[in-house]
């Protein structure tokens, strides 16, 4: 029997259509730098990747500037000064605030255009939030939120959002992260969309217009554009999602009363401890999680659900789970009797 | 007629060798930090890598971080207060460094152990140097360097080393930094070697030990790992280089009077513009540069022979040919016949 990948908001595996784009970059000595003929080719092909890009964003193409991956382009968008946020955000932002004002979202997971604006005060200095939690899957209404922005820069962990949904960044924001291998391209690069010009976090070659000097990972670019522009085709993660949630067992109820994004379900299995319901799963074959892999090995229950207001108890017999493009209608039927069994087995174990 | 590739200074293409380790890595979702199977999986592949990598160096596996290339690596190294260097380091270098006391170089394009201790004084912070030149190939003797180095951190330039000639860190060297894309691996990826822990830059994931956060690029580690595995098989970058120094027109002269890494020779052409040899030479099918990549579209002449005590109209007439692995005989004898073509027909309707 095949495992069954139900991890993807943690990373993916690269689609065959973006391992082929990436082979092209690879058979020649591609550095956009050079100025002879491989150069200029790499130059051409870096500069389609940006376009294709910066028109699925409807941003420009100089508004995008290529990182190692999203925790870089963070950081190269944080500013300085209060900055206006939730206590939800992932790791690559979270652990970067200093002065922070935090709103509040409670259950629903998300904060809310209101609760932002009535957070707004004259020390903030930016307003910081993810387009979807990595973690429970619950959806900004970035629309809403980019209207009441005014002029305070909206900063937005767009990650879990880019190429699970169509969407373009709305007038309001000003800058966003991303990171090509939650959505089946390679990991090892990120984009930055940043409306206006930034100040380097250090110096070297002109690459990205000064602002991030290093040789371009041309065939990394070049996946990420690839696996952006596959997944406006159809899919079933919505459906999927909704089939996985409808089989879940009696004791389960999801976590997040808000808005959720198509693929993720985070799911508190009463009296159930996650962690051993994580592990026998995986003996079975269904990779799940119980948290943002960049804190996996902690310990603690999860920050996320804490924040939200969840117990201990309960953050503790949580698991996520996150369908890509790829997963089957067989791999959910599968995964959910699995699951149903372990729970099953683990309740009346419990019980004895 | 298929081109010929003398700019391998500058980037190379990907090792077949190289592209099926990577493949392995692309097949499934491998985040390292993730705990069930693929995880484990991933965090297997990355020790390997990291294990491979450090062998070959001669250091411990928790001495190397990996980086998104040599010129974020330099940024890790490079500790505040008055530097010790060179005014021939590379751009990621060059254009990071502060308080600088420069050890003048001259002709022999490398700074000696002896010109190193006479320069340091009680303000010297740290030693930054490049191992080898990535413009003129000049090679610096680490080993003379290391022993005299003392208390004083010595930071080392080792991009263009890596790969060419096989060593081990010295005792004396407290961090050296390493781009995959030179050795044939991939673009994207670099390594840290330092003997002391690091404060990140930011903060994230726990990733390398918190002093790089954000999801390991696993592909590229497992293909730098490779690369630099396949690099000591035995290869003929000198005798072709020789072969081809020993061909070069009778106007040349090579730039740099000391010792040099196997595959790299800068070239003056007397009484000929170096911009239009280079763009002929192209136009016939040979890459060759001007310099270094991330310089190139500078309309200045090459900062590295101007600040070797080169003339402004030497360093206009140079041009950089770099061999790699794969360079063979064929290639430099049609490289050096379409060479000298063309430099004897520039000559001589200049003479007209």
């Amino acid at each position: 029997m095949s495992r069954i990948y139900l991890d993807n908001n943690a990373t993916t595996a690269l689609a065959p259509e973006v391992r082929e784009a990436i082979d092209l970059c690879w058979a020649e000595p591609l550095n956009p730098s050079s100025t002879h003929y491989y150069g200029q080719k790499a130059k051409k092909m870096l500069m389609a990747a940006r376009e294709s890009i910066a028109t699925s964003l409807g941003v420009k193409p100089r508004e995008l500037i290529f990182t190692s991956g999203a925790t870089e382009a963070m950081q190269l968008a944080l500013p300085k000064g209060q900055i206006l946020t939730t206590n939800l955000e992932h790791a690559a932002t979270w652990e970067n605030l200093q002065e922070t004002k935090l709103i509040d979202c409670g259950l629903y997971g998300s904060p809310t255009a209101a609760a932002i604006q009535q957070a707004i005060d004259e020390n903030t200095a930016a307003i910081v939030i993810s387009a979807v939690n990595s973690e429970t899957g619950a959806k900004a209404n970035l629309e809403e939120i980019a209207a009441i922005s005014g002029d305070i820069p909206l900063i937005v962990d767009g990650v879990q959002l880019l190429g699970k949904e169509p969407f373009h960044i709305p007038p309001g924001v000003d800058a966003m992260t991303f990171s090509a291998h939650k959505l089946h391209g390679p990991k090892g690069v990120g984009a930055l969309f940043s409306r206006k010009k930034l100040k380097p976090k250090y110096r070297g070659g002109f690459q990205e217009r000064g602002m991030r000097p290093g040789t371009e990972n041309l065939a990394g670019i070049v996946g990420f554009a690839k696996a952006l522009e596959i997944s406006s085709r159809p899919h079933q993660m919505a459906e999927l999602r909704d089939l996985f949630e409808s089989l879940l067992p009696e004791n389960a109820q999801i976590n997040c009363s808000g808005p959720r994004i198509c693929n993720t379900t985070n799911v508190y299995f009463e009296g159930i401890d996650g962690e051993t319901l994580n592990i026998l799963l995986d003996k079975e074959g269904v990779s799940a999680s119980q948290g943002s892999a960049c804190s996996s090995g902690s310990l603690e229950p999860s920050r996320v659900l804490l924040g939200m207001g969840y117990s201990r108890q309960r953050a503790k017999s949580s698991l996520r789970f996150s369908l890509s493009r790829y997963t089957t209608r067989e791999e959910i039927e599968r995964a959910s009797k699995i699951l149903n069994e372990l729970t099953l087995s683990l309740s009346c174990s419990r019980c004895k």
